[in-house]
């Protein structure tokens, strides 16, 4: 394993305590656990805002927690979710009164830890609501959305809930536009190498040299299929079909665009996707309002990139185009027009 | 090659293409040559600064270009240098009449290639200054500094230039500071795997499994040894020894700290990197004024990392406060303290 590790059982508190150390105004940790990661800047009386899942993703899923993000983050084991009691003792830190909301990603063992967490709250009389964000089109077929995987495009449900919390919408506003946007983002994704786990140091599924495989998830969930590997071009042209049919778009509609790497793919070879994607776009006559060029949800050393587009209304674009400011990301307020 | 490409002779331009058109408002070319970048945000009468380099290390070059840093960049193929018609072209596009300046790495080929394009623009009357920055400790022993490589902690050059000339000050006082700079920063980098140039296909030099190799450059030159991977704050302690002994460094001192990811190396590892490099500054009683940890100067897929250390004084840390925007890298204005 060709990485840079210590004992692999403190792989993650080790990164954290650094986290810690190098953003000491941003974020620290409720209570002497490292893993219940919380902003130190949250606005009073605002709805809190809580995400988590597990390690290896970063900047997902604690780096956006910051003024006009999230308010805290429950932060796993590598490719594992937080426990209960870590989401239980961040919604105590972090809630303000006006109600919390949790926003996660669609996979089972958050499911029951965020949801053992509300039960637990709810005891506490502490208003939690929850959204699971699920957006990869090829982890379920249309008609089955609600089984569709997390990935990359939670960047948009964080993003415009986090500006709406920010406003100091009340709950059941800041609800509506998280699902609102969980609504309009679609992802597809594609792997060219696998990732390893520290802790297991070496990985745990494969991809042979000269094949990729389209549709592979962020923990090395299988795709739709494993092909020869194809030019940038030919690929993305392969991935935009299923992400534009899905919603549908049609001429006229307006998006963000998202290209996430997935770890080792350099930010070159984003940018040779991104210029495939908006020349697709154009000729279908949808309109870019703005992009996002970066890794925003990696999985450790993988190599490979996913693609989300965001169908924007003006009531979406007010929230996206406010300013948010983490210690891994930050945004300055955008024109709306 | 696990990776996104179409024709591999297209790389760079397909790359430009799509950065163009992700961020059409901040940066563009000069006349038809893609290569030729320029920022379309130069403040008037200011003194430009160009850089340049080989391809194949995002952001570096061309992404620290934008208000508050560079306003051109002459970009080569992957790992190759600009020609000089392409610096000369960027020379006239930027000028303001306030003189130029050109800052870059310390490789044959850019010498030749900016030392040509100078010349030329001698000729066409526009006054050109060149510093050359050349950092990585391990590339050249104390008292041959001036055979060191510039690698990632020419970043701080570029901020502290910039910040300079955006403050309006004439040709001697941004070329003094930005000498200052380069006099202050210092680099030491490791390496854990190779990486693979598009039109080659295939790793020009190895690193064998389970094997690191101190002090490698970013094109993969030869570093001091190559040694059993050992644990991160090993190799974090066996780095930062070079590293505080050659400026050298004393009790008191202030620093800004670089952690630099080579491409496929995590975040998380940059972070756990971070926290040891934080620990040994501490206990040597070197205050860390400031921190960055992420991607600054990359080498394709390569996995390994840098630690730059930036000594400080009173007024470089009035340049390093202040602001900047490129479309890869942004930081508001700090606090001087």
């Amino acid at each position: 394993m060709q990485r840079l590790v210590n004992d692999p059982k403190n792989y993650v508190d080790e990164m954290l305590a650094g986290i810690y150390k190098a953003a000491p105004e941003a974020v620290g940790h409720a209570g002497d656990d490292l893993r219940c990661y919380v902003s130190k800047q949250v606005k009073k009386g605002k709805v809190a805002l809580i995400t988590g899942g597990g390690s290896g993703h970063l900047p997902l899923f604690l780096g956006y927690v910051g003024p006009g993000m999230l308010d805290g983050c429950g932060v796993g084991g590598v490719f594992q979710s937080p426990s209960p009691d870590q989401i239980l003792a961040i919604t105590k830190e972090v809630s303000q009164g006006a109600g919390v909301l949790y926003i996660y990603g669609n996979y089972g063992g958050d499911i029951m830890n965020f949801g053992m967490a509300k039960d637990m709250a709810d005891m506490e009389d502490i208003e939690v609501r929850e959204v699971i964000a699920g957006e990869d089109v090829l982890s379920s077929p249309k008609g089955h959305e609600d089984k569709r995987r997390g990935v990359a495009g939670i960047f948009y449900v964080y993003k415009i809930a986090g500006a709406a919390a920010d406003s100091m919408l009340g709950i059941d506003e800041v609800e509506r536009l998280a699902r609102k946007a969980c609504a309009n983002v679609r992802t597809v994704g594609m792997a060219l190498t696998p990732c390893i786990i520290p802790e297991k140091g070496k990985a745990n599924f494969s991809i042979e040299p000269g094949k990729m495989e389209i549709g592979m998830g962020i923990h090395g969930e299988p795709g739709i299929k494993v092909e020869d590997l194809a030019k940038a071009d030919d690929i993305v042209a392969e991935m935009m079909k299923p992400l534009l049919e899905d919603l549908p778009y049609v001429k006229g509609d307006e998006v963000s665009v998202l290209i996430n790497g997935l770890g080792a793919t350099p930010r070159e070879e984003l940018y040779i996707v991104y210029r495939k994607v908006a020349e697709i776009l154009e000729g279908k006559g949808i309109k870019v309002f703005n992009n996002y060029v970066g890794e925003f949800a990696t999985s450790m050393d993988m190599a490979g990139m996913s693609i989300s587009l965001f169908k924007l209304d003006k009531e979406l674009k007010h929230y996206l185009c406010m300013p948010f400011e983490t210690p891994f990301l930050s945004q300055k307020q955008l024109k709306e027009d």
